[in-house]
């Protein structure tokens, strides 16, 4: 990932802004300190039938693992915190939808690594709430058509 | 478009392989010469949540028209064959997993042009017809998940 070049980086920014995501799931689960796991992730979508060229591009990242859902939809799933850290960072200078998710998940990585006490991980659960924010759909207006 | 960047490019075809189409639709119309409209578009998809920055990119492509469908979900169309043309040319080099459909609707723009006769018409057809096979799915294999 270190070498890639910036039309490759540029390239990933694209994709995951027309097909991708970036978000934290809260669950719960006793075994971990404060009684929640924070699982982060970046995912990029594919249908089967490109499957083929989609390794290519999986191949090329080398940071997560490729799924098959039962649907069909393929799913390359980057969920280690340096691999996500070293993704997001590699390809932000060129995004343009994910921008401002690309940011917060960032910092809650960094808040992520940072957590002593309760407090802090009550912080941490509020950073992650703000992606609902980023995520719910914007009050439309009734224009409909544009030409550019 | 022509003074777009390298990395803009990449971005571009990054985002149609990741949630864009190529394709051609044929429809019957017997105001057009062999009965037949042959509409060529490539399109990209957005859901409407990102509209303000989705705007953006369609803003900076400048050759075709954003709609947004009655789902909400946003299509920003190029379907003037110029248009069409300046768009894949510029893109090509970085496609990745739709290189094959680019290059087969440059083809099927250069013989709409040269069509003289209905035989002409009848390969072009032909020619149209190779989408299915690009866009059909692949036999499945089983195995599930890889990891790279």
């Amino acid at each position: 990932m270190k070498f890639f070049s910036s039309t490759q980086k540029a390239y990933l920014a694209g994709f995951l802004d027309g097909d991708g995501s970036i978000y934290v799931r809260i669950k719960p689960n006793k075994t971990y300190r404060y009684g929640f796991q924070v699982a982060p992730s970046v995912i990029l979508f594919q249908s089967s039938k490109g499957k083929k060229n989609f390794e290519k591009i999986c191949s090329m990242i080398k940071l997560g693992y490729l799924r098959e859902r039962n649907d069909g939809v393929l799913e390359y799933t980057i969920n280690r915190v340096d691999a996500i850290r070293k993704f997001l960072l590699a390809i932000q200078p060129y995004l343009v939808l994910k921008q401002e998710q690309a940011k917060l998940m960032l910092k809650i990585l960094s808040s992520k690594e940072k957590i002593k006490n309760q407090k802090d991980f009550i912080a941490l659960t509020k950073l992650i709430a703000k992606y609902a924010e980023l995520n719910y759909s914007k009050k439309r207006k009734n224009r409909k058509e544009f030409v550019y």
